[in-house]
C-alpha cells in the first residue's frame, strides 16, 4: 500500500510555538475519487498566519485540531486526474497541507500555475497569496495615493517587503518597522523604504516614527498588533486606513487589553479592516499581471529564504513567528 | 449698538457636563463682510457628538476652546445678506453655533432649506445632519443586504431610531439596545425594531443578544463604545462592518483600556470605520431624496424633543449626554 508522510499537531502551544508541537507520521495514500486528483508536494508556505491557525492550549482557540494535518498553501504536481480541469502534468497552488502527497478536489485546488513564468517557489510567494496579500491590503483596502504616507510592520518580511515597494511604485513615502538592523538595512537598500525603525533598539517608537513620519501616517499595513502598533495610531492622519493582516506581537495565550480606540476611529474618521487573502482569490488574475509588470520592470523584488525536507517546516514556522526568516519562508518538499 | 446673546464654554468638564460650564454673554453685533450674511437663529441642534467636541479639563483634549463660542448646526433666515447666493428671509442651514444671531461665510453656511417641505426643525434632524449621519453611516459605510442582521446602540435616540428604520427599509433583522423600558417598548412600537434591550436592566447583555440575533450581527451602528460595544464584538459575523458614529458610553476623563480587537478584526475581516457628518454633507441631495421618499410613504418616523429658549440650550446638552431626551433634542430660539 502507497503511503505519504504527513506533518500533525500533536499539541497546540502553552505560549510558544515549537516543533515538538509537530509529529511526522505515515498514513495510507488513498486514490483521487470523482472530481478530485493526486499532487505530489512540491513546496510548501510557511506564513505567520498560521500560529493563528494553531491557536492556544489554554483557550482551546485556533482552527487546526490536534490530531489532524497542518493545512497550508503548496505548490504540487498532479501524478493522477479524476478532475476534467487538471491532467497529469499540471503544476498546481492550493490548500495542500503539510504532506508528501495530497488528494484535493474543489475545495483545495486554487489554480494552475505556469512553470514558464517563474521559478515554482515564487507561486507561494510573489506570485501567490503573499503577493496577493499586499496587493489587495496594500491597494484595495488601504486604496494608496500619491504623496501619502504608508507605514508597514515586518518590514523586511514575505508580505512586508512587497507592500512597502507596491506603495513606492504607487508613490506614497514609505516607512518600515523591522526588528533587527540588518532587516531595516535591507529595508532601504533592496526594498526602497523611505526610512526603517529597529523597534528593539528604539528608544521611543512612536518618537522615532513622528521623526520619519513628519506628515502623519495615511496607511498603516500592519501584521502585529498590540504595544507596537499601539504607538502607530496617534499619528494616523484623519481618513487613515489600517490593513490588519495579522497579529503576531500580540502577547500569547489570548485576550489582553490595550488602549481603546474607537475614539480616536470617530475623530479621525479612521477605516480599520482586516484581510483575509482566502476571501481574495478573485482578484488573483488582477493582481497577478500587475505584480508581475511591476517584476519585469525591476520595480518588485523579493528574497525568498528556502528550507530542505517537509519535516523542516515546523522549524521553519518557529523562525517566521520569531522573525529570523530574511523573505518569504518556503520548504521544498518533493521535486 | 446691537448685540446678540452667545453662550460660550466656560470651562471644560471634570468628567461630568453641567449646565454651569457655560455662560451666557451679550457681545457686540456686527454687519456682514464681503461674502457674508446675517443669521437670526432659529433652531439649534443638540447632539451628543458635542460632548467630545469640549472635552475634558484633566487632559485639554476637545476643539472648543475655554472662552469661546459653543459651535452647533442650526437653522436660521437669512435678515441681511452681502452673499450673492443667498437673500434677505432665506432660511438657511449651518454652523451658526449657540447664539442668536450669526455671522456667517462660506465656511458656515451649509444649504438652504425649503420651508414648504417640512417644520423647519426637521432640518436638523430628520432632513438634516441627524438624517444624514443615519444615511451615510447605514448606506454608505455599513452596505446593508436584506437577511442581514443590524445591530443599533442608542437606539431610541436621533441618528438611533432613524439607523433603525433605514435598516428595516432595506429587509434587514433589526436590533436595539438602549437605556430604558419605555424607549425599549418606543423602538418595537414606533420604530419597528425586532428586538430591543434595555443595557441597564440586561443581567449578561451578551447573553441577550445572542438570543434576539441568533444568526449573529453583520451590522454593528454604533454611537457608546466601552464596555456595551465589547459586548457586541463577539457576536460579530465574518465581514460585519461597525459604523461608529460616536463614544458616549466610555468613562470620562480620557483613554482608558479595553480588550484589544485586532486579533477578532482579522479573524473575522471585520471593517471598523469612523463617520464624520461634516466630511459627507456633498451626500445631501441623494440622502434627503430618499430620506423624503422614506417619510412620504410612512416608512420613516421621527420624534423631536424641543427645548424652548437660548438659554435651554446647555440644559438640553446635559438630557443628551444622559440619555434622557425622547427622540431629537432641538432648542427653538427665534421665530
Amino acid at each position: 500500500m502507497e503511503t505519504t508522510r504527513r506533518i500533525q499537531l500533536k499539541a497546540k502551544p502553552q505560549a510558544f510555538v515549537s516543533p515538538d508541537l509537530f509529529e511526522t507520521v505515515l498514513v495510507p495514500r488513498r486514490p483521487p475519487g470523482d472530481g478530485e486528483v493526486l499532487v505530489r508536494t512540491l513546496y510548501l508556505s510557511i506564513d505567520a498566519a498560521m500560529r493563528g491557525w494553531i491557536g492556544d492550549a489554554r483557550d482551546g482557540s485556533g482552527r487546526v485540531a490536534v490530531g489532524s494535518l497542518m493545512p497550508g498553501y503548496a505548490v504540487g504536481r498532479v501524478e493522477a486526474s479524476r478532475h476534467p480541469g487538471y491532467g497529469a502534468g499540471d503544476v498546481v497552488y492550493g490548500a495542500f497541507g503539510w504532506q508528501d502527497w495530497a488528494v484535493a478536489g474543489a475545495g483545495e485546488l486554487v489554480h494552475k500555475v505556469d512553470p514558464a513564468l517563474a521559478p515554482l517557489s515564487a507561486a507561494l510567494g510573489i506570485f501567490g497569496h503573499t503577493g496577493l496579500a499586499a496587493y489587495v491590503g496594500l491597494i484595495d483596502i488601504g486604496r494608496p495615493r500619491a504623496g501619502e504616507t504608508v507605514l508597514v510592520t515586518t518590514a523586511a518580511g514575505g508580505v512586508g517587503s512587497l507592500v512597502g515597494q507596491i506603495a513606492r511604485n504607487c508613490g506614497c513615502r514609505v516607512v518600515g518597522i523591522t526588528g533587527s538592523d540588518a532587516k531595516a538595512q535591507l529595508c532601504l537598500e533592496e526594498f526602497g523604504y523611505d526610512a526603517a525603525i529597529n523597534y528593539n533598539t528604539a528608544a521611543n517608537l512612536r518618537a522615532a516614527l513622528a521623526v520619519v513620519a513628519p506628515d502623519g501616517i495615511d496607511i498603516f499595513f500592519d501584521t502585529v498588533a498590540g504595544p507596537i502598533a499601539e504607538s502607530v495610531f496617534p499619528l494616523l492622519n484623519d481618513r487613515a486606513r489600517i490593513v490588519q493582516c495579522g497579529t503576531l506581537g500580540l502577547p500569547p495565550g489570548g485576550p489582553s487589553d490595550g488602549p481603546r480606540l474607537a475614539e480616536l476611529i470617530v475623530r479621525r474618521q479612521l477605516r480599520w479592516q482586516g484581510l483575509s487573502v482566502a476571501d481574495n482569490f478573485a482578484r488573483c488574475p488582477a493582481a497577478l499581471e500587475k505584480l508581475r509588470e511591476w517584476a519585469n520592470a525591476g520595480k518588485l523584488r523579493h528574497r525568498e529564504q528556502l528550507y530542505d525536507g517537509l519535516e523542516s517546516a515546523p522549524q521553519a514556522l518557529v523562525d517566521v513567528i520569531a522573525g529570523r526568516n530574511l523573505g518569504k519562508a518556503v520548504v521544498r518538499v518533493g521535486r
